[in-house]
């Protein structure tokens, strides 16, 4: 049995899904990386013990417009913090 | 690099430190589980991306007496929730 935070597979996808509107400086891995820490430490964590859960907490977050518009926000807002002070040195 | 929320590890290891002492019903896999997912869902997340911070992170919480004892009263909460009405099978 291996614990899972839902919330992390949810992040991820609505990132991938925007990461060309959301003005990034950098799309390298590593700050991609830094705004899934921060979106997930800005959310409560879903974690579930049966993955086979995981669609229907998922379901939840879809079928959620506030939710879903609060991921986005969130994400929103991680980003623009790592484009103003980017961690990785591809930039510098 | 690997997102890793430092919680899981502070939580697990609060959770073997005092499995004795949290008068369980049930000591199985399935149950330490269900008591860390709960645990981890009252508890603020702390994602980090490079796993040489983490033990920055854990000696945050573990300096900060306040910090460690909220996480010993969360564990004890959620192992009281999954004792009264296990999930697992090998009780009933």
């Amino acid at each position: 049995m291996v614990l899972y935070n839902v919330m992390e597979e949810v992040i991820h996808d609505v990132l991938i899904k925007y990461k060309d509107q959301l003005h990034l400086t950098c799309k390298c891995e590593r700050c991609l990386d830094d705004i899934m820490a921060i979106s997930l430490n800005s959310l409560r964590p879903r974690y579930i013990v049966n993955r086979n859960n995981g669609p229907y907490v998922r379901a939840e977050y879809e079928a959620d417009c506030q939710g879903a518009t609060n991921i986005l926000l969130t994400i929103t807002k991680a980003a623009t913090q790592v484009s103003k002070d980017p961690r990785c040195h591809s930039i510098n």
